[in-house]
């Protein structure tokens, strides 16, 4: 904390606790654990402040179209908070539901709860709660901390890590020195290779290990004519560039052997333009593969992803792509989840798009397509989805992705809380800069965005800081304090941690093609250089090691205690367990929360920070440092 | 006036006028009329005030589920308002669209325009502005006024207003005399029988012609065994007591010889269990008619709607059902439309649940299969569905209902700013009094609830204060005045306007089968008398008149002005006009809006309400009296 100023210019907080409000959510606490079935009844809990006359309570569900409301029952609770209980019926494949409280002391006389918070006005349906009959992802998955790797970039097998790739390069290929900046735009964007290959990743598996990860998600390994490999020439082996397919199967072995996962990606909404379908279907117009791509008139005569021709779009309607590309254990999806490979999920490229192009809309069916085929040969696998904008519809669906990269509930709102706005870097389409935006704004973006899907999902959402399609972390923050702002977000919200790597160094980039950088191993080797922080790297462990430490902050339902201009405040709780977050951007006032929120005969233990959490008599005071990140067991 | 409080124990108004902010909706000066295309460019409009440095204006659309942005471009405008254009790809059936406003004076340095207004943090695509490549409903029912009747309670073909019914009555029935009042729930409230059928309608139509409503939409007629008819014996011929179909011929001859319109009201959701169809699906378990229905083990041996054994709901999945209900002349729908009868519409009773069941959900399939059925045997047919909720999913759906009966954006919002709290009054499923919500809740979610629908939805949404299923808008209001408030809403919002018959002079009623009163024809005939309030009468005639005359209030766009808690103010315009509405629940504080709404070298009109605009130095200043409305054209 040394570094940080400290709150000394601003007023203390008053000597008043900040109110809780009512709460509910989809974890343990509030709805019990298992996927319910059609016709089940489930009892859900609601919790309500103590703190005024003990409202009247309902539960209205959405049945068959119509909604009805039932009364909720009181059920337990002491001087500081009242517990309430409602069946729901579990009448449709996602039902939809949300509380109603009325009586004195009720904003409005009357209010709505659903995931957004309460509201004194009438909404719609879109963040009403959720009971799906669809199963979540694995639990493995909403455990783990996932590591994104880009394979070019990340270590050669040969060890040496300067200078251009040694041996043949494919004819696309612009040969870059390891340590050379990878260029951000225009001719040679997407040719620089850099030669990282899979071997090279299996030997550097340590890395992983010390920091803490479990999973790896390899950015595409199939042939293609890019160094980003998105533009499949095949799905039948994996690049020989790479290692081929025996460098996989040994990659996964190895990772397996160390209790590890390994998460591939799969463009289901096109291929290259050199892919061995696309050929086919160019060469013979009565190839089966005809029928895989959109055709049209226009130059130059198919569909090509965002107007690329070198990047054909794929038509589901073709039943043979579909038993080629999903279906059965000879399947691109299926072959690959399969010994020697045996993967652990697929991460779905482009996955908005999939099956969208003008009056279709296959989208859905592909998702359950490709979830089913993936349960008939590997129940455990995870299935995630790209999505860079809202996804809730997608989402809402029964029987869909398990979750998406999470962008819009969590990467951009917290961008928006923390960015440098003086960087002046953007969110992907948008043509302005990353705004700076207050709390409530940040805060209401997450809550809205992530109400929009059921808490089955949302705590199998790939929440990220940054992609191999982004600006790195470090460069849109603009300081290390921010950094570990925005981890400590990432390591105690609700949704799985996915790193891109090299982010735990402090690797800077200024868009998604400039961020991704070689990873420097001479100064990681060396415990630390110009180009790697290694005290980041510390503060990656430590927070990945708190939530691995943590059931509350993997499983736990997420109550915000405060949210202020300049800091965040949130509960993770399990029946055994409440974990409070606070995390400030600058230095603050500081706040008072209540009292009962720390167990009776308790102090709070700091498990991150190293700042006390003072039991006044007023409440627990809050500390008005910032920017930093502090985490306290309450109970 | 003269019984209004005036504003004098409120301080004047400020000096500063209230800034509008930027704007765009549907309308015709936003978008070109008329329905594009796939692959159509539609260049849309923006106009954003000038008082602040000119911002950076994008356009966002998402193409294929995928977020573009583009550039808008300067277009004119004047040192008020300038103006900005963009070309919208139509991509999809239904694409949306909104727009980024970046730089110095936008709030948050850069923030979204969507259908709720201004935004400066990231949203959900909800309210996105939407084109439809769906045709609208036909403009008559945009420029309607839609008249309900129940009619069992609207008039006798006796001319006898007293006494119970004359003649023989259907088993079920429970004879009342005319001036008895409705039964509000319990015994009897369905089989009171009070005898007014088609021929007392067709009598009374110059009662509608006086009002100046063109369009009578009819509750059920077809035979049942209640007197709200919802529980259908069956379609193939109108219900003997009500006159038959000669009767239903004749009244539409005589509606359409006096150029209006007539709508019918079908239950597709579910027929009475005394149906044809339900009792050959009984008797014969080979009969076509048992796909017709949900079957279960459980009693009643079938799925009743809200669990009523007496209205056994219909599976839209049999291929026999839809051919009898929707497809060609000689279906129900089709039957109808025709010759003699030749309806102009249909109302769908209980759409919302029409075709959802457990995992069935095939709403859309239905309304897309009865608009083209009803297109095929009459292109200027409106079908409009039942919803007391959220039908945003629905609505914004390409190719199914014209709109719905619009409780959720206008009926609701309304009420809730204008209840008497007194009254405790309840809206349909809810257990709690409908509440007192200042201007900004009400406005909020006119404004969230109107932007999920396109606007060539908007147009065409049922707009009503009441209908047979809720309380008379003059019991929850509680007083005159604000009738007259609610009124001017009415006639002065986006969407046709629909009266329960008798609301025009101020019958009462706390819930839905207490509001069907019988129309007091004798005090009627008198000129007014202690259950018929001949004034209001009046007021709701000069609405009318007043809707008709001006274009504005039918198709023109909507500018929000200005929204307190006791008064909100809008703007409705064409290219050729701009119409002021200003609606008041209690005496407030008056405002200034800017001078330039005022065309140059014009006085302000006012169009209803008496009182002046006065056109000052610093704008237009809105007086503070209330409650009321006033209507002024401003160009």
């Amino acid at each position: 904390m040394s570094d940080r100023t400290t709150g000394g210019r601003h007023a203390a907080a008053p000597d008043v606790a900040v109110p809780l409000g009512a709460h509910h959510d989809g974890s343990a606490l509030y709805v019990p654990p298992g996927t319910p079935a059609l016709g089940d009844i489930v009892p859900v809990r609601l919790r309500v402040p103590s703190d005024g006359p003990a409202p009247d309570v309902w539960l209205r569900v959405v049945e068959d179209g119509e909604p009805r409301v039932y009364p909720a029952r009181a059920d337990g609770g002491d001087e500081h908070e009242r517990w309430y209980t409602a069946d729901v019926p579990v009448t449709n494949p996602v039902t939809s539901y949300r509380f109603l409280l009325a009586g004195e002391g009720q904003p409005g006389g009357q209010a709505w709860l659903n995931g957004e918070g309460t509201i004194a006005r009438d909404v719609p349906d879109a963040s009403d709660f959720r009971l799906s009959t669809t199963p979540p992802g694995p639990d493995w998955a909403r455990d783990a901390v996932v590591y994104q790797v880009f394979p070019d970039r990340f270590a050669r097998s040969s060890g040496r890590h300067d200078g251009p790739p040694a041996g043949e390069l494919p004819d696309w290929a612009l040969p870059a020195a390891w340590d050379e900046e990878p260029i951000g735009g225009g001719p040679g964007t997407g040719t620089q290779l850099y030669g990282g290959d899979l071997g090279g990743i299996e030997h550097r598996l340590d890395h992983l290990q010390r920091l803490g990860v479990d999973t790896l998600y390899l950015t595409p390994v199939f042939p293609g004519r890019s160094n980003h490999r998105y533009d499949a020439r095949t799905f039948d082996h994996v690049d020989p560039v790479l290692g081929g397919d025996e460098a996989f199967a040994s990659l996964s072995r190895a990772l397996h052997g160390r209790g590890m996962r390994l998460v591939g990606d799969l463009t289901t909404n096109h291929t290259g333009d050199a892919h061995d379908w696309f050929r086919r279907a160019v060469e013979d117009p009565s190839a089966e593969e005809r029928s895989f791509y959109y055709w049209q008139d226009a130059a130059p005569g198919y569909v090509g992803w965002l107007g690329h021709a070198s990047l054909p779009k794929l038509d589901h309607h073709a039943p043979a792509l579909a038993s080629r590309m999903f279906d059965g254990p000879s399947s691109v999806v299926g072959r690959y989840l399969a010994e020697p490979f045996a993967m652990d999920g697929w991460r779905v490229d482009v996955a908005n798009m999939t099956g969208r192009q003008g009056a279709d809309d296959m989208t859905h069916e592909v998702a359950e397509r490709m979830r089913a085929a993936m349960a008939a040969i590997n129940p455990d696998a995870a299935l995630i989805a790209e999505h860079f904008h809202d996804a809730g519809a997608d989402l809402r669906a029964a029987g869909g992705w398990h979750g998406t990269m999470n962008y819009s509930a969590f990467t951009r709102p917290v961008w928006t809380w923390l960015a440098d706005p003086a960087a002046a870097l953007r969110y992907v389409e948008l043509p302005v800069g990353i705004p700076r935006r207050p709390g409530p704004a940040a805060v209401a973006a997450m809550r809205e965005f992530g109400a929009a899907v059921p808490w089955s999902v949302t705590t199998h959402q790939w929440n990220l800081l940054g992609s191999h399609d982004t600006a790195r972390f470090r460069t849109i923050v603009g300081s290390r304090d921010l950094v570990e702002v925005g981890v400590g977000l990432l390591m105690t919200y609700p949704g799985t941690p996915v790193l891109f790597a090299g982010d735990e160094g402090g690797l800077t980039g200024r868009n998604g093609e400039n961020s991704r950088v070689p990873m420097p191993w001479a100064q990681i080797d060396a415990g630390g250089g110009p180009a790697w922080d290694a005290g980041l790297f510390a503060t990656y462990r430590s927070l990945i090691a708190l939530r691995r430490s943590s059931r509350a902050l993997r499983e736990g339902g997420l109550r915000w205690a405060l949210v202020r201009d300049d800091a965040i405040a949130y509960l993770r709780e399990t029946a055994g367990e409440r974990v409070l977050v606070l995390a400030s951007r600058a230095p603050w006032r500081g706040a008072l929360l209540p009292g009962h929120l720390l167990a009776a005969g308790e102090q709070p233990e700091n498990l991150y920070g190293g700042a006390a959490l003072a039991v006044e008599p007023g409440g627990l005071r809050l500390p008005g440092d910032g920017p930093g990140v502090q985490v306290w067991r309450l109970a």
